[in-house]
C-alpha cells in the first residue's frame, strides 16, 4: 500500500478495473448539455495529492500505476494497463484525502487547489505520454489506447460498469 | 484516514456514495442465471480485513462507518447513511489489502479466508442491525433502509451509478 517508508503519503490513488466508465467533465448549464468522457475496458484511477506533494513524485507514481498488474486479460492473466492494452480514466478525487474527525470528514492534509490542479494536470500529461509511447511500440501496433480524465475541482459524476472492480489502494 | 495510532490497520474500507449500485451475488451456471442485488441511493462499502483483525474492532468500525457524513442529502448537506436515509451495499474486497512488490500486487497481510468470511458476516449483520434500529426509531418511521451485500470469496461484478462517488478511505 505505501511505497514510502513511514512518513505521511504525498499522494493516494484508488484503482478499479472497468468494462466501461463514463465521467461528466462539464455540467449542464443554460446554454449547453452536460459533457462526458467515456472509456471501455481499462482502469479508473482516483487521484488525490496531499500537502507537500511536488512534481518529483510524478514520474515514479505514473510509471508504477501504469505498470502494476491490476487488470485481467482475456485469458484471466493479470496484466498492467500498458499490457492489456486498455484505456485509462483519471478522476481527481480530493475526498480521498479525508480524515475522520468525529462524524465529519476533514481535508486539512490536502494540497492547495492551485498546486493540486498543477500536479493533476502534469500527472494526466505524463500518463498520456507513457500510454501513447507504449501503444506506438512496434509490438503493439494498432492497440487502442485512450486516456480520458475529469476536470479538476468539478463534481465527478461517474458511471462504472465492472466485471469485478478489483479495487486497489496505492500511496506514494 | 487511520483511526489507529501508528500500527498496521486491522481493516480497510473504501466508501463511495451512489445513486444506484448493482452487484452480482451468484454467477450464472448451467442451471440458472446470475443473481444480483441492487440498492438505490446510498453508500457502497468495499471492505477488507487484515491478519490479526478480530471481532473486537467491528462495533466501532460499523458505528463509525454508518455515522460518518459521507453522503449528500437532497439539500446538498452532508449526512450519514443513517441520516440520509439511504441504503448500503457491502462489498467484500480482498484486493484492498494488496501491496505492490515490483509490478505485482501481493496480499500477504490479508486475513485468512475462513477468518475473513466470519468477520465479514459479522460486519454485515451488525450493519443490518444498526440500520434497522435507526429506521425503526420514532423520528424515522417509514424511512426505507436496505442492506445488501456481496458473497465473500466470489467475483464482485459491480455496476455503479453516481452523482459524484465522493470516494473516502477509512482504516481501523
Amino acid at each position: 500500500m505505501t511505497e514510502k517508508g513511514g512518513g505521511a503519503p504525498a499522494a493516494r490513488a484508488v484503482l478499479q478495473q472497468c468494462l466501461q466508465a463514463t465521467l461528466q467533465v462539464k455540467p449542464a448549464d443554460e446554454g449547453s448539455e452536460a459533457q462526458f468522457v467515456q472509456i471501455d475496458r481499462g482502469l479508473v484511477m482516483y487521484i488525490c495529492f496531499f500537502k507537500g506533494a511536488t512534481d518529483d513524485i510524478l514520474p515514479k507514481m505514473v510509471s508504477t500505476l501504469l505498470n502494476l498488474r491490476l487488470s485481467e486479460s482475456d485469458s484471466g492473466k493479470l496484466v498492467s494497463i500498458l499490457e492489456l492494452p486498455g484505456s485509462l480514466l483519471i478522476v481527481p478525487q480530493a475526498t480521498l484525502g479525508g480524515k475522520a474527525k468525529g462524524r465529519a470528514m476533514q481535508y486539512h492534509n490536502n494540497i492547495s487547489k492551485e498546486d493540486g490542479l498543477r500536479l493533476y494536470s502534469s500527472f494526466v500529461a505524463l500518463c498520456e505520454k507513457e500510454l501513447m509511447a507504449a501503444a506506438a511500440a512496434p509490438a503493439r501496433t494498432g492497440a487502442e489506447v485512450t486516456v480520458k480524465h475529469g476536470t479538476y475541482g468539478n463534481r465527478q459524476v461517474l458511471k462504472l460498469d465492472t466485471n469485478g472492480p478489483y479495487t486497489h489502494l496505492m500511496e506514494f
